[in-house]
This record gives structure tokens, sequence and C-alpha cells, in this order.
């Protein structure tokens, strides 16, 4: 059997005499796609009465009902509403912790045929030949995945984390030069440097705008959009409210509306949205992402949820499904490829039913999934994934002893703690008095304290271990750890006790990488990720079923945020404060703080 | 005094530090722009209260108004809008008679900054020659200005017209790669060829897709539509109605909507944007263009009256600007450079007053329309204007000798003729009965009749001459001439007696090509268009003077339909029948036949 990935359909400049053909009715199409409306996303309404030829892996036009009179096989819809497929203008794919071969799946069940991803992730663990892995994997995937090439790597600096990856400028132009599907760069976080004039973090952006690639955004308080965009910065995704939304829209940048699990702070979507619903901006440059999700949320929150969470917001159905398909390939000047049902165009298709939950998806004309489940033409694809090179499952690499609590202090201190509580994005910095007492326990439920620790993995350091605490995140017993500190890729534990810490990091290391949960020296519930200590190399069901399981364990240990939420806990762009190897960091000050000053 | 060129701003790539700095407010901007609304092409608002802070030829930002507090300059507008440079997406200098850097005077007196024209014009007489020529000119100009690469030279086939240049798929492949300005493919005239699967048109788009080049349309009638946008085409300007205009845009084609003076075919927005107002399309996909204007109506039925006539027919006036200018630029992937006032963007901005009139304009961060009247700077700029290669004033290569009237017949016949009447573009095809008279005045008082001939002018042919009638001309007396007979541009004369048609085709071989009027032997109007047979290389104000004089004489002289309709007789892509100086074409047929059969 064919592999079936982006390849499988040749370019449009191959086959045009073919598609002209067929088009004007001198040759039969592969096949008619009938007895559905039509949803454009070019003129934004919903058309009754239409069939869809397709030729080749492409549109060849769509017609009106009952124009094809010919032999080819036809699919009788019987309802519902043809769309093009979701384009996912941002997202990590390592955040769902699959292979992008696996990741595939997932997003083709939610009527995803496209999406730009920053391996950023894989990045920060392995430089370029982690990035250049997750590009070889994305070839093989049958899913369009194209790069937004990781602008910041490491995410701040080597005075203030250990990172596995370095990408300069002179590398991320390499990887422009090599990798025709890098059509961008990738989100550049490190706003506050863009906005100071830093000059690494403009050779970057000099490295994609020199080459005609656009460049993707991160960005926090409108005091620094307009030097942000100044700067070249065309899209972000970090809109968090109408005014901030408004402010990036007139400064031309392109909005990606982030929907997530409500309960989240990804789901930015129903504030940023009031930029069109309440202040009158045109959607026209608007358009709707997932950024991050795990692969168990991936299942329940994909795109398509969140197109249908910008309907529920207030925009009409069509104008919702451009958002999620057209507006995105736009943005990435892709429109003559995909994101409409326009002639010539790839046949990523989607049927909806009347609620706009996709039903059936077709991938470059092949029906993948057929009433809401996958068809054997996509299993088959699916059970030859791409194999990641040997040095990708050795990431874990340990100092050999280690020390994972901070000794306890004889006398009075203060210290630094970090608070972690809904939504668990912004972490508050706390100062709690330490009187002298007789162990740890004694301070924990006395101020509702457990340990947090990290541990630096990539071999590049004197085997830094940092030591902080955590307020609020209420653990009862055990630990729980995980080798997805964003965004150096650390391993962080967090624990009651130093035993139970170190059952959780050797099971890590024993998998290479992971997150679980440990209690009573037992661990009760672990998803491995041995690739770069970031990835399953499991089918993404397999995987969100362990991830379901770890949640289960997860909200049993008690934790205040989930499991998503405290990886972010070393992610020292955010405020107020974060730890990493290096030790606790104030944002955004980036000044590194002792855990204990004497009182 | 430095050049003003559209090279005069530097790219962004190089200067994001320094725009990061202004937008800040750690650098003076060069120029602070004040005391006007601002429109938003973006959101599609007007927004009170803002300036704008410019510094090297670029936005650096927009602000809210009084933020500035330092010593730049100022530029106080006392009411009125801001908004970007107009963006014409599809035009043909050679319209204009005039060359690039002088068309660039009547583009900024409109409040246009970019263009992206298509040279087939002089593509058809001089070939890669004239093509390279007007680039260079262009990058002399202070405007900017894209190539669409001329797709259909010549417009038909050899067997039907005699041509000056032949662009095969190969030399547009070696322009494509030669010329980065080069971004698109040319209008793809020849749509019935495209849609029947022709082998040389489809090498020619196959040329621009694998360049990953867009592919820019001119199609008519709905039946060719889907297999014309299954070739891979994705704008066009030639929708004349609604319905055409929505199956169009439903194809996943980019609709540019043509105003022209409202008298000509050349006005067709006003039915074609009934697909926004009437049926609901989304007006995303929608710009606004001229694509041809003699240099009299350039002044006066800019791309800014265009706008303004998307206005009238019923779009907000912000939507309507966009269609000026962003939505042209995202079509051709540079609205991260141009269409809007977004930060990093060119400084191609135009002052309005409250009717949308332009009143200043700033090209690259210079002033060079100030209250209507062009800028010392600007008059400086357009005084060193690019000289044209010798050879192009050369062009006009006649055979030595010439008869230009058929003889009379001695019995009974019927002639082919070319009825003329308004609006010009189609032509009717009508046989006339003619009885044995003694002269050639009998027949024409008659039947309404006076001659047409066409001569073969690039030394390509035998000499060719083809004689034919017109019906409803309405010519009183004399002779009119042109070199500018498209799209060959071999000279077209009409003329009432063989005397003054000589004398016109000897005016015109003096002046090396041009537009006359002759009465009594003697010629009454002349524009001298010495360049390629197309071009005047004087001022634009100067050539719009001498149009301007022409017009009067020609309609003196009684014409039925003016200089540009009259141009249009020998193009025989368009119904019912031309005349080449092959002889008489008949559209669709594509066949030849006699001016006289025996009746």
């Amino acid at each position: 059997m064919r592999a079936l990935t982006r390849f499988s359909v040749k370019p449009l400049s191959t086959m045009t005499r073919r598609l002209a053909d067929v088009a004007s009715g001198r040759s039969e199409p592969d096949l008619v796609i009938g007895g559905a409306r039509v949803l454009s996303t070019y003129s934004e309404r919903i058309l009754p009465d239409r069939e869809i030829w397709l030729s080749d892996g492409r549109i060849a036009a769509v017609k009106p009902a009952g124009t094809h009179k010919g032999s080819a096989k036809r699919y009788e819809a019987r309802g519902g509403i043809i769309a093009p497929g979701l384009v996912d203008p941002h997202i990590h794919i390592e955040s769902s912790m699959v292979t992008a071969c696996a990741y595939a799946e997932a997003a083709l069940l939610n009527g995803t045929t496209t999406i730009f991803c920053d391996s950023h992730e894989i990045g920060n663990v392995m430089d370029v030949a982690g990035v250049e892995a997750m590009l070889e994997d994305a070839r093989m995937a049958p899913l369009s995945i194209f790069l937004t090439v990781p602008s910041t790597v490491p995410a701040t600096s080597p005075q203030l984390e250990t990172a596995g990856g370095d990408l300069t400028a002179a590398k991320i132009a390499a990887l422009f030069d090599k990798w025709p599907e890098a059509v961008a760069l990738g989100e550049k976080m490190d706003f506050v440097q863009v906005a100071m004039g830093d000059e690494r973090s403009h050779a970057i952006l000099a490295a994609a705008l020199e080459r005609g690639r656009p460049v993707s955004g991160h960005v926090y308080g409108r005091e620094f959009v307009s030097a942000y965009a100044a700067s070249g910065v065309t899209d972000t995704h970090e809109a968090i409210d109408r005014e901030i939304a408004d402010d990036m829209l007139e400064a031309g940048i392109w909005l990606f509306l982030r929907g997530g699990p409500p309960s989240t702070p990804w789901h930015s979507l129903p504030d940023a949205i009031k930029t069109i619903t309440e202040l009158g901006s045109s959607h026209k440059r608007v358009a709707v992402c997932t950024d991050d999700r795990d692969a168990d949320d991936l299942m329940m929150f994909g795109l398509d949820w969140v197109t249908r969470e910008a309907m529920k917001a207030g925009m009409r159905p069509e104008q919702a499904w451009a958002m999620g398909s057209l507006h995105g390939a736009t943005r990435f000047g892709m429109e003559g490829d995909i994101g409409g049902l326009g002639g010539g165009r790839r046949a990523d298709l989607v049927l909806l039913d009347d609620a706009f939950k996709p039903v059936s998806t077709w991938y470059g004309g092949e029906l993948v999934v057929d009433g809401g489940k996958i068809t054997p033409l996509l299993d088959q694809a699916l059970s030859t994934r791409y194999q990641y090179p040997q040095a990708a499952y050795h990431t874990v690499k340990l100092p050999k002893t280690i020390k994972l609590t901070p000794d306890l202090p004889t006398e009075k201190v203060i210290a630094h703690t970090i608070k972690t509580e809904l939504p668990g994005i912004t972490l508050g910095h706390v100062t709690v008095t330490l009187e002298p007492a007789n162990d740890w326990q004694t301070h924990f439920e006395r101020h509702g304290l457990c340990f947090v620790t990290v541990v630096e993995r990539h071999a590049k350091s004197a085997g830094n271990v940092a030591h902080g605490l955590l307020t609020s995140f209420n653990l009862k017993q055990g630990a729980v750890a995980s080798s997805v500190g964003h965004d150096s890729h650390n391993i962080i534990i967090a624990g009651t006790n130093e035993a139970d810490m170190h059952v959780a990091l050797r099971a890590l290391e024993e998998t290479q990488g992971g997150a679980c949960v440990v209690r009573d020296g037992k661990v009760t519930a672990m998803v491995p990720l041995p690739i770069a200590g970031l990835l399953s190399d499991k089918r993404v069901t397999e995987v969100a079923e362990q991830v379901r399981a770890l949640k289960v364990e997860w909200e049993k240990a008690g934790c205040s945020i989930p499991y998503m939420g405290f990886n972010l806990i070393p992610l020292s762009v955010i405020p107020e404060i974060r730890i990493t190897d290096k030790g606790l960091v104030l944002v955004p000050e980036m000044e590194i703080v002792p855990l204990f000053e004497v009182a």
C-alpha cells in the first residue's frame, strides 16, 4: 500500500491540464461528493445543492448538484455540510506528547488537515537535530505539517537556565535554507528583549525577514505591542482581552485566538474575540488556534471545538469556519492550496453535521475518517510511523548524586515560595517566614508547603539541582514529576518527602522521560515519554489513555494545578517567580533569588 | 539630491532595532504626523486621535494623539483622515501612454503608491527586451511598481495576427528567475485555450506555479470559470455582473473590481460589486483596480475615484479603502510591507479629506504631494526619468508600398463589416450587400460605412495589410489612426479616403508611433508615442494635454467610439468580428473571413 502523506498529492503545476479536463467534463473525476450543502470560506456563505468533483487528490470543481452524469465513484453525504479541512496556524506538537505521525490521527478526527507547528520543545532538548528529526517525522505523517522555526531557544539565557539547545540566527537561517516547509519564524517569546532591541533577538528576526518569511509572535502587555510590531512580528496567539487584541490588529498583527479547555488559561478566545463582537473590528485577519493540547484534551478540544467556541461567542458559522481554515492559510501565503474549496486546491475536506461537528474527513482526496471513525486506509498509514534516531531516546542524563531537598533551616528564615493556583499561568511570589522546626513536615503543615526541585538533565552543567517550595500546591503525599519542564525541559519534581521524589526521578530516568505520580514509594501512574523526554512513540489513542490515568492519580494526589500547568513552573518568561536548574528566577526582573534569606 | 525610488526605503530586516527604539521612545522619529483621524484597513474602522511616528521611511508606530513629546518634526493635518497609500493590483502602464517614471506622478496625485503592472503591450511589440526596459524604467520611478509577467503574447496565434513579441514559457520562466519584482503571472487572456487544456498555455501556467507565483486571469463566460480556476488562476478583473463575480469568488478567485470612466465598459464595478451588496458575499477577497487609463482619464478617474465608487455602491468607506489597498497587497503576499498602517510597514500614506479625496501623499516617508500639488522633491525626482534604449524608438517598420483601401467591387457582393458602437468592447458582425457603384463614397453614404485598415509594423511579415469596413463609426471626413492596435500593436487606420489615410500613416511613421486625426490632408491632432509606438517620453501632464486635444478632434470627426475603444478593433479575443494584419477574424470561431463574398 502506498504511503499517505502530504506528498501524495502532486503539485498543482503538474496537473492543471488534467484538472481543466475534469472541470470541463472531458474527463471523469475520481470521486464526486454530493448530498450536502457546501460552506464557502471565501464568500462566507453556506451554499445549497452543490457537488464536489475530485481528481488526483485535488478539487477539480464545485458544481451545482446533479451536474455530474458520468460513471465516477460517488459519496452521498445524505445531509450535513462540506467544508475545507481546518488549518491550525499555531501549535506545538510536543504538548500532545506524541510524534507528528501520531498527532495526525487526532487532527484528522477533528477535521484538521494542516498544522503550523513550532517545535521549540524538542529544539530546547536536542537543538537542530531535534527540529530536523521532527521535520522528518512530519514528512511521513498523513497530515500537512509546516514548520514555524523555533526562534527562542533557550527561552531566556544561559545565566538563568540550562537548556539542551541553543538556536542561533545562523542555525535558524540554515533551517530556512534547507527545509522548504519552514515557512515562518516561530513565536518570538522574548518580547521584552525584542522591544529593547537585543542584538541576538533581532539577528534572528532578520534571518527570517531577509528571506521573506513572516515572523510569529508572543507578547503580553499593551505597552510592548508597538515596538514588537515595528520589529516585524505579524501574528500572535497571546491576546488575553479585547483591548490588547485590538492593539495587535491595529498594529498589523494577525490575531490567532486561542481556545483550550475552559478551566485553563489557554482559553483566551472568549475575551479576546470581543475586539470583533464588541469593538467592531473586522474578523478578516483573525484565525483560531490550539497552541498546546495534551493527548487526552486533543481528542476533546480540537480546533473544531475552538471554531465552535467562536460561533458561541457570536461569529456566524461561516465566518468562524473561515477563521479556522482560510485565514490561517492566507496568513502563511497558502490560500492557493488550502483553506477553501476553490478549484485546484488540495481535496482536504470535512463533512460536518448540522452542529458543525466533523463526521468524515478526506485528506488529499482520500477518505481517512468516516462517520467519526478512522478508515482502514488511515489505520494502515498510522501503523508505519517515523522512527526517531537512537540519540533521541537518550536525553535524560542525570548527575550521579542528587540531593532532592534543601537543608532544613536551623534559624529563622524568610523563604521565597512559588504560589500555584488556577489558572496556573502567572505564579505568585509569596514570602513565608519559617521559624526553626524539627522537620520539614512541620513547616509544610504550618504553611501549606511542599518541595519543588529542578534537576538539569542535559549533562550541560555541573549537575545543577535547584530547590524551592510551593505554596498552595496542595500535594497530600508522595511526589509528582515530569521531564517536560518548560522550556529547557529539565526534570521538575514536587513532593512531600525526598524518598518518593527519588522514586519519581528514577522512574523518569528509567523511561528516559515522562510524567508520573508516586505514592508510598510506588509509581501509581506514568506516561512514558522516551523521545527527547517529551514524546511517546505510541499512537495517540494509547497515549490519551495513559494521560487520562495520570490525571486521575494527579487529582487524587490533591495537586491544585493540572499537569500542563505544573510543567510551566520552570518557564522563566512569565511573572512572578519560577524555578529553573539555576534557582529561583524573578520575572520580569530576570534575577535569581536564594530560597532562604535570614529573617 | 538623492533619487527617490522604491529602493529609497531599506528592507525591514535591516532596521528592526532602529524601529523598536523609536516605537519604544528611546529614539526620536524622523516625522510625526498628527491632527487627523486614522483609517485602519486591518480592523476596518476610523480611529480618532492618533499620531503616526515615522522613521527611515517606515512606520515605527501609530500612537494615541499627544503621546510624542520630543523634538521631532511634525506635520499637522488639521483634520481629515490618514490612510495607507492605494495599491492597484492590475494595470497596464502602456494604456496611459507614458513611461513608468511618468506614470508615478499621476499615481501619487491619486494617492496610489504601489501598482502591479502587466506590461504585455510593450511585450507584444518588443518581446523580452520591452518587458525588461519597462522593468528598468519601473526601478527608477518614485513609485512601487511590481510586475505580473505578461502571459499571453501574442494574444492569439501567428495564424491570426503578426506580433512583435512571442513570450514562450521558457522566456517567462527566465523573467521570473531574473527579476525579483516579477511577483505573479500576468492576466492569462487565452481563457478558452486554458480551459481546453492547450499545451503552450499550460506550460506558461506551470512556469509560474512551480515557482510559487500566483496567476492572474481574464475570463468571460460563466461556463469557463471552473476549468479556469482548476488551472491555477487565482484572480481576475473581468467580472461584469454579480453572477460571474459570485462564481469567481466561490471558485477561489480573488475579485478585482474594475472601475473606469462611467461611459465605458471599463466600469464593471457597479454591477459586479452586487455579489457583496446583493448576494451577501464577504468583501475580504475583493479589491478594486483601474486596468487601463489614458493619460487624461488617469488624472480624473484614478484608483481613489474607483475606491469612492465602491463607497457609492454601498461599501463602508473603511471597507472600500481596504479593497483599494490591503486586499491587493494581501493577494500578492505583501501585506507585511504595504496596504496598512501597521508597525514596520513602508510609510506610504495619504491624507484624505472628509470626502475621501487625496490631499497629500507620502511615499516612503517623503512628502510628495501636498495640498493636491506635487512637492519640489517629487518634481525633481520626475525630471530625471529612465531613458529607453534606442531600439525602442524604432519600432514602426512599414512596408515600402502600401495600398490602404480595397478595390471597389465590380459586381454585387456581400461585405463582412465591423459594427462599432458604444460601449465598444463587443463589435457586431454585420453583413452588408453592396450593389455595384461608381465609387466608395456611394457605398459609404448608402450604408454608413468607412474604411478600416491594419498595417503590420514589426517587419515580421511580407508587408501585411488588411482591409475592412466599419459600420456606424460615423467618421465624417478624413482619417484617424493609431499604432496602439491591441494586442499586436500594428497600425490601425480608419478613413473616408485613401489620401487622408496615407497622411495619417506617414505622420505615425515620422513620429514612430502615436495617435492622430487627419482632415483635408492635414494632421489636426497628434499624440506622439515614439517608445515602442506605445509611450510618450514626456511627463504625464503634458501627455494628458495632448490626449485632451486629440479627444476634441476625435469627437469633431464624429467617431462613434473613443480612441481607447478604437484601439480594441484589432483585439481578436473579443466577439464578434475584428480585423488584424491577417484580415477579418471571427471570434470565438477564430476563423478568418474574406471582406467580400459574391452575393
